[in-house]
């Protein structure tokens, strides 16, 4: 309860800036916005282990929207909805039913007479995912603006192409949890890495995520990836930029080995050349089957030319006393788990699995947070009703 | 507040007249019940903009049905029943399943021990869809007659292919709001018409609810469609003799022309023609595919006759001071947008747009009224506790 | 009330023991943990009666895994979820997803943060469902061991290829309605038999559940089926083993008529031989289709050796005064409604349908109970301070 009480007394005076506003990318937010999402979620998980009540809502709706598989985002976001007692109701739609801006704009109105919060996933093209969000947002503004919708439901990005928000500051809890606290980051070094699949598209949002905003907090970042593996320019700029700012580092390498040297944490994880990703867009597009299989084909040979791109206890032995961090977002593909070669060695992976499970079970709270966030108008005096009030959230666990 | 206090005053006296009722038919309700869900759903609507908790239930179950596809009405039951308290269980049967009458009572009984409300949606096949509803409301009664269940879930019609009541009344909502008050009524004359659509097969539940229902008030209701699109004998009868007991109207025409003169509200909307839904159950309860391919190619060259009954600007201006409200169950076909060719131009349908979506927002507190009134005895001291009470839905809407 | 009240001053003496324990096979509990689930079954059946809220979470999430078909064991865990105030999570995994025992780890952790219970069904497969149940169980133990999970959820064994524990509870509820007490079904006869069956690969452990509990409980036990037919050897030895120390009977016989004689309870149910299920666990492991085919066949053709399994009128006339009563776990396969020869004559089945729709009634109750007492350190007291509360679980049901 300590816990608690100290971290609503610096909670970051926000005002009411993050009253009713959407979740899309952390580069749209202040630092200060980045601290109370992350505040907010340690306070909430303080609440859930001290068995206080962060119910908010006495009813209301949720509406998830995942046009990528997803278990444990869809766990998350189920888990924080619940958390502040809302109810989630998951739209299945067809891929045809959102082929014009006009449907966006029915589909979003008609789910959200009586929502509180949109969790979107859609993150497999390159250019659609943070458009469709927007798309939404649109509708929902027009809704609103027309005296259609009583209230306006906010949008949490649950992964898009170029973010992954919920994931990112999930991460940072975990590296603020393990280093003794958000200003204790700067100056630390994380190496970015890209690492071997032999699986193939997968999105570019965590990296891409990753140094856009842990740049900004002072830390020093090793991207790494084999030649064609860039990432999107304007956030390789945007992260060189923040650097700079923040008094940080952002350097790109071609070689894991290089990334890893003297790096207090590391992230090793496979993602899709940027190439691809644009073609397969276009082959999803005009419905080209034998295409997008012949792709997958390109893609995966080009992958695996780079099979020595492993987080192993050789690459370990490079970081500062060879005991960095190891993070991931999960799944990982394990090398003699669940694939022959993979991003990482089984016995990294184990070494690390306690501290990637603990990684995960920040997500929850991270999306409980935003959406508190988003629901009221002065979270510090909320929060701290809760405090006083004091209800059960399990009524008998004393007994 | 004011608001819900005078409809509280004048709520309709229907006693328990409604209490531990199922709602299938509104033709099986007096008009005072009729009244009693619009002015329900009314004061919910009051309640949810002044942030009232309408939570009747501490727990409890409700199960939904659909046996069609369905966006808007699924999340308007979803959203009914959280607004009530009520968890949603979605039902996901094989069609083989449902096949004997023995089974239905079986699944309806094993399914309602803790369920509160059962909403159905089984639109599909003439004569099949409120048949089962009958058969599941029979199994209930078996159930409760016999101790077997200790309360007696009411079912909700959520579309038959009879009538579609939510949607009826959430149309009568906007109506009521749109002229100052259901008694304005009386006098207005609405074009329900047969609109061109490409695609077949759409239930004739729509224009049936709403003729049978608003010539009851008095309404002037010009029925228009091409020969062979006719509705069931004994609605249209039902209709006719209706407009005579209320003091209104009730004219059938060959042409959307004829049917849109000086109208008040117009609401065209596809239907396939009786003849081929009769076909399609037949060659669907003997398997055969191949003649449900070419039964659809049958009725969309038929369709493909009236392209003209499209609802546009040329055709508004026939319309009072072509100025018509213009009403659709939505999604609608638009030109140009979604088909080719449909039911409504893309200019008439953008010039109506807030008020088609003002329209569907009713229908999620259109079904908590009808759930709530078979739950509660004395829904106007019901009520008026809520009120009373006035506990927060959003307990923080005031920070 | 009274009923509440004797129930309760009466509880088993269990302490803390249930409390934080899985439920996973009936045998491996105490006799006394029984006759807890039974009575708090019992309890929160006349709560529901009573409309007294037994809502012992505010928020909180429930995960069901499903790895068989369920539509009334999905509903009864649902509705059991939401009588304690937790909201379910159907986690939809595909075979592929839980090849490797760390993923099932990884699962089991990422899907626990939040919640207080996990239900599983894995019932297809001998060897494999229960085994699954205890990597679930040892993942789970490992996060909450390592401080990954704040609270440990319990694990309900929703059918196993073992026992089936909560339908088992159930029946065990409906012989101490039926006969007046539990007591009174010491020396009572109970035919547990095979009956005939036009579909293949049914699950053991209903049989096997019924045997292994009711012979601890002093009753005399007449197990029957064909040869090949035997349940797995261990748990019948164990039934033997238990109606030797509790003063009851355990017969096996080759046929249905000789195990009807005298009963006072007959549950005639079709099950898969061993041979044909480890067969079919082979030839699912090797992607077999073809070779599955086949099996089915064969499976078929042996069970059409004993059509004359069925229990029909002629049957029940070797019963005590031809009067026994009839269970079954439903859906029965009945003669003449859903095949041309079954389990079971329609005239039979008719007779006793109020009967099995009120077993099946009980399980909801019994897996709420399950949960109650694996979250409550003190049943007893915390069930009385709910009476003593007698909050409203339907707030205007007085009105």
């Amino acid at each position: 309860m300590d816990k608690i009480r100290k971290l609503l007394e610096k909670f970051p005076q926000i005002g009411d800036m993050m009253y009713g506003k959407d979740f899309l990318l952390t580069w749209s937010k202040q630092l200060k916005e980045i601290k109370a999402v992350s505040d907010t979620a340690r306070i909430l998980k303080e609440f859930h282990a001290n068995n206080i009540s962060a119910r908010i809502f006495e009813t209301g709706l949720a509406i998830s929207v995942f046009r990528d598989k997803s278990t444990r985002t869809r766990y998350s976001f189920a888990s924080a909805c619940d958390l502040l007692g809302l109810q989630v109701n998951d739209l299945e739609e067809s891929k045809s039913q959102i082929a014009h801006g006009e449907t966006v704009r029915e589909t979003a109105n008609m789910l959200s007479y009586l929502t509180e919060v949109i969790g979107i996933r859609d993150d497999l093209y390159p250019g659609l995912g943070d458009q469709y969000q927007r798309e939404v947002i649109k509708a929902l503004d027009y809704g609103y603006d027309n005296g259609i919708l009583p209230q306006r439901p906010c949008v949490i990005n649950l992964q898009s192409d170029l973010d992954h928000p919920t994931q990112i500051l999930a991460d940072l809890s975990m590296l603020t949890d393990h280093f003794g606290g958000l200003d204790k980051l700067k100056g630390k070094r994380m190496a970015v890495t890209w690492a071997y699949s032999p699986s193939y598209g997968k999105p570019m949002s965590v990296p891409q995520g990753l140094i856009a905003l842990l740049t900004r907090l002072g830390m020093k970042i090793n991207l790494a990836y084999p030649p064609g593996y860039e990432l999107a320019d304007e956030i390789e700029e945007t992260a060189k930029r923040n650097a700079e700012d923040s008094g940080g580092e952002f350097n790109i390498y071609g070689s894991m080995k290089k990334a890893f040297e003297q790096a207090d944490i590391v992230y090793p994880k496979s993602w899709a050349p940027m190439s691809i990703l644009q073609e397969r867009k276009e082959l999803f597009s005009s419905g080209d089957e034998k295409g997008l299989l012949k792709l997958e084909k390109t893609c995966l040979e080009q992958n695996a030319q780079y099979k020595n791109w492993e987080c192993n206890q050789k690459m370990m032995k490079l970081t500062r006393n060879g005991n960095a961090l190891y993070q991931h977002c999960l799944p990982a593909d394990i090398t003699g788990v669940n694939c022959r070669a993979g991003e990482v060695s089984k016995e990294m992976f184990d070494r690390y699995m306690k501290e990637t499970y603990l990684q995960a079970g920040y997500k929850p709270f991270v999306i409980a947070a935003m959406i508190l966030l988003a629901k009221v108008k002065n979270p510090q005096k909320a929060l701290g009703k809760l405090v006083n009030l004091s209800a059960k959230r399990d009524y008998f666990r004393i007994i």
